[in-house]
């Protein structure tokens, strides 16, 4: 087998605010070839799942795709903030809800070559109702549904955001083998 | 409610092989907003399953991930090409095989907001061994793994490629319903 390829060297070529276009030198080979890609800040997706088995989803607008979605509430992870921090923070903002139980499901990579964006799947338990501090002119909405119900939108295609989706399907498999 | 956000309108700003960043503007609650996005053209993702459900997947060094990973084989759509065709023609490219029975698992979108990515997912069963046309050099290894096995990869963070987690993830939930 030949030698795993390697980044000779990258440069930024255009900043968004939430990714960046970088363009790599790749030795592959022995030859160089130029590979572009785009890299997004890290995200968390949270699962809050009440003492009834019912998760709490947002469902919003998103232009982008024309329709209104419903996806796990999600964030990106501030630079130096930890993976479980941010998913706490982003809990709240959107729900007002604390949990006294937290887990990491998987950590996700969205894709492998041409996009590079990963989010942290966590399970947030024991759920406390407090203040939702959510911005004014959000157009986001919480939804609590039976986790059946999330698993059969998720077959039926309803549901197809990625990390909803396995977040979804992880849920179902541990309740499947009494580990929920 | 306020109006859903809309795009009022569009350029490419950025344009590489595989993907396009563009610049749009946005018209939520009476105000505008530019918003970069990065947009990937459409994949498909195959999932070969063998008559004792033994699972085909690649394996390959992601020099952006700096590791070796399991994924399933994939591909981009080419224009004018429907998904099907994509993941048959991937299909055989990658290892040889065409399949009798063909069924899509479900269509995903990758992320929600700031990039776009689609993919495809089928499920291909009834395989029949041909000649594997692969290009020489590339460093791709097909591995043929129960899929028990495959399951828990994904559940002990193993395989993290999330059309790859989703597509197991779907095939273990059908075989437990006896749909598969």
């Amino acid at each position: 087998m030949s030698e795993d390829p390697k980044i000779v060297s990258q440069k930024t070529i255009f900043k968004a605010k939430l990714f960046e276009v970088k363009e790599l030198k790749i030795e592959r080979a022995g030859k160089q070839v130029v590979h572009h890609t785009a890299q997004r800040h890290p995200t968390v997706s949270v699962f809050p799942l009440s003492d009834d088995y019912e998760l709490y989803l947002v469902s919003q607008y998103r232009y982008m795709l024309g329709k209104r979605t419903i996806e796990a509430m999600a964030g990106f992870v501030n630079k130096g903030e930890a993976p479980l921090a941010a998913a706490k923070r982003e809990l709240e903002e959107e729900t007002g809800l604390t949990a006294s139980h937290w887990d990491e499901l998987t950590e996700i990579e969205l894709a492998a070559s041409v996009f590079k964006a990963e989010s942290t799947l966590f399970l947030a338990k024991g759920l406390i109702q407090g203040v939702q501090k959510q911005d004014e002119g959000e157009d986001i909405v919480v939804n609590k549904i039976k986790l059946d119900d999330v698993v059969n939108k998720v077959l039926r295609g309803e549901i197809n955001h990625s990390a909803t989706v396995i977040g979804i399907l992880f849920l179902d498999k541990l309740r499947r083998e009494g580990k929920l």
